[in-house]
């Protein structure tokens, strides 16, 4: 049995859909960031971090979405969530998932979270005022170049698919018009129609 | 044969000793940062990001350190660069790989390439400011709780060693001191003895 830990609204729904679409067992403790939760001893424990998402296995815990993503597709290879056999496919599909986590998440996160990266309130203005432009440049190029379609890596679902779609649903809160990048927003749209997608966001209380 | 665009003090470093370790059949290219190549059109073809490291095989290109570093693992199995028949050690060591490149990488970008994340000098200097800290907390955790030892994911060498390896080379430029992080600053200097690194520091004009 898998325990993934999550906080609503964060990148861990990516981990918790991709559970979901590989048919894994598994449970789920929602993460109360209100209560500070993540930054308590008893989930230090489980992600010195101090984030989510963590997978918990009978191993020890994972943590860093692209790394339980990949997890997830090797240990379900049933359910084809990654190119497993094609080492220069998983590579293509790992940079993708790379520039979500290093990049575009990176960039939104100097909308509500900027304490890491300076002190005082008025660089974090600065910072806040700049995430619709560079979360923007981040949708472009993956709208231009880097969304093959109709799936993220192509004509396979991917455990990328969930992960574009976790972080696509923040572009309305970063003030970046979804209109302007059709193909992102089709593909957005495609996955909320996915029973396994519906299932989670429900699950999450997000639908 | 494979061929890697790199520029000099970038974390291009980890896949260039990676594909050395590896005894990869491989050529250079250097990326004038400084004539801004990276920005130019024959750049952009390669990595429309424009940014290295880039790995062109004879299948396309691949971007991003984690990916390609997995790539050199798993297409040079014989050098036993990662654990590729173990999930959870590969996905371990992934999450090392992730932590760097999403978290100690930007807490050091954010020194001197403020740009993408604000607009105005003030807020890049308040950004500048904190990189000691922030960096510092990054190497706190990876002393405390994330490097195994001797190298990063225990016994064996992995490809997460040269990516530790290049990235606790920034300390000193970062302001954090080396001496307060005795097992990374020892593991940075057994790195630093290794022939393959030798020969890459000495490739890139480093030593």
């Amino acid at each position: 049995m898998l325990t993934l830990y999550y906080a609503t609204n964060t990148c861990a729904l990516a981990s918790h859909i991709a559970l979901e679409e590989a048919g894994a067992a598994y449970e789920t403790r929602w993460v109360d960031f209100g209560a500070a939760e993540q930054t308590k001893p008893e989930y230090l424990k489980i992600n010195p971090k101090g984030r989510v998402p963590a997978l918990v296995t009978d191993r020890g815990a994972l943590t860093e979405t692209p790394a339980i993503l990949a997890y997830i597709a090797q240990t379900h290879a049933a359910a084809q969530l990654a190119p497993l056999d094609d080492p220069f496919a998983f590579a293509d599909l790992q940079a993708f998932m790379s520039y979500l986590c290093a990049t575009v998440h990176v960039a939104h996160a100097h909308r509500a979270r900027g304490y890491p990266w300076a002190d005082d309130s008025a660089a974090h203005e600065a910072m806040k005022k700049k995430v619709p432009q560079s979360v923007g440049a981040c949708f472009d190029l993956i709208e231009r170049k880097m969304l093959c379609g109709p799936w993220v890596m192509g004509d396979a679902y991917t455990i990328a698919d969930p992960y574009l779609f976790t972080i696509a649903r923040w572009m309305e809160v970063d003030s970046v018009d979804p209109a302007a990048f059709p193909r992102v927003l089709d593909h957005r749209d495609r996955m909320a129609e996915r029973p396994a997608v519906q299932r989670v966001l429900k699950a999450e209380g997000l639908a």
